[in-house]
């Protein structure tokens, strides 16, 4: 079976999606996804750098990233939490500025493709034996975003920043 | 005192406000805006008519209509609920369509005036002496939006389709 199905509305069409298992509890990843300070070490591969993070963990209230690239250039991320379930899943937009004002459209260019495009995402955090079954959904608009994105490098680049995470935790935790 | 300066991130250049007091309850105001049988009668401002919408009153829920010109033309509106406090806040936005992905961009165009641009609204109600006052206010991404939606007659139409809801809580009274 295809765990991807399990997804509720996923679409292949227009959804990207990473799943593993991590051995590290699901409540040290919230406080990694909800914690600027705990963030930013994390949230970008290596060597580009996330310099600043703000969050106002409710629903309406800013997500926002400042991810600097190893030559110095930075790109500013703001979005908007949409559903907070602590521990378990975390939902936010870059469609929506906070408050829930509709973000001024970017369209993604493969040349700067750090630009913005627009994708709501989704963290899932599950207890498994063997730690914490993490998924994380980006939901696209159109096809050509998901294609952009995936082609960006969604799965590896998600994949190394959850590595990260992960590696962080365990260095906290000794 | 300008009452709209009272809301909270308030931005006249950004945002449309709609502020009346109206001698019904906010409950029935509040049932009028949730439920489909009783939005399609005064969601449009007459000859216009909704002859469809769709309702699923949680957050993330699709909020759907379809306006018909009165040349037959119809116009698909979907869009998703954001926050949802019974009888006193609905918010939703068209950024976002149902369970929150974003929806695909399309531009106002002036020739169309019913094509879709972004914006997210919000209906707040508080029981006041003469009844409720009724605040609609929306919110735009560009200030270019907002002008657009004011000449389109934003004002005039919200206020129009007011008192048809007005109106048919007070004749369902009799």
């Amino acid at each position: 079976m295809n765990i991807k199905h399990t997804i509720k509305n996923y679409n292949p069409q227009l959804d990207l999606v990473l799943e593993r298992i991590v051995d590290v509890p699901k409540e040290a990843i919230w406080t990694a996804w909800t914690t600027p300070e705990l963030l930013k070490p994390w949230f970008c591969p290596l060597p580009w750098k996330t310099v600043t993070c703000e969050i106002d963990l409710r629903v309406g209230g800013i997500f926002r990233t400042v991810m600097q690239s190893p030559d110095g250039q930075e790109f500013d991320n703001v979005g908007c939490y949409l559903d907070i379930v602590p521990n378990q899943k975390l939902v936010w937009t870059n469609a929506l500025k906070p408050d829930f004002r509709p973000a001024k459209q970017a369209l993604a260019n493969p040349d700067h493709p750090c630009e913005e495009f627009m994708m709501t995402a989704m963290i899932s955090l599950e207890t498994v034996a063997a730690g914490t079954k993490y998924t994380a959904r980006v939901m696209h608009a159109h096809a050509e975003a998901r294609i952009q994105h995936e082609q960006m490098g969604f799965e590896q680049g998600w994949g190394i920043c959850l590595d990260q995470l992960v590696a962080m935790i365990k260095n906290h935790a000794h």
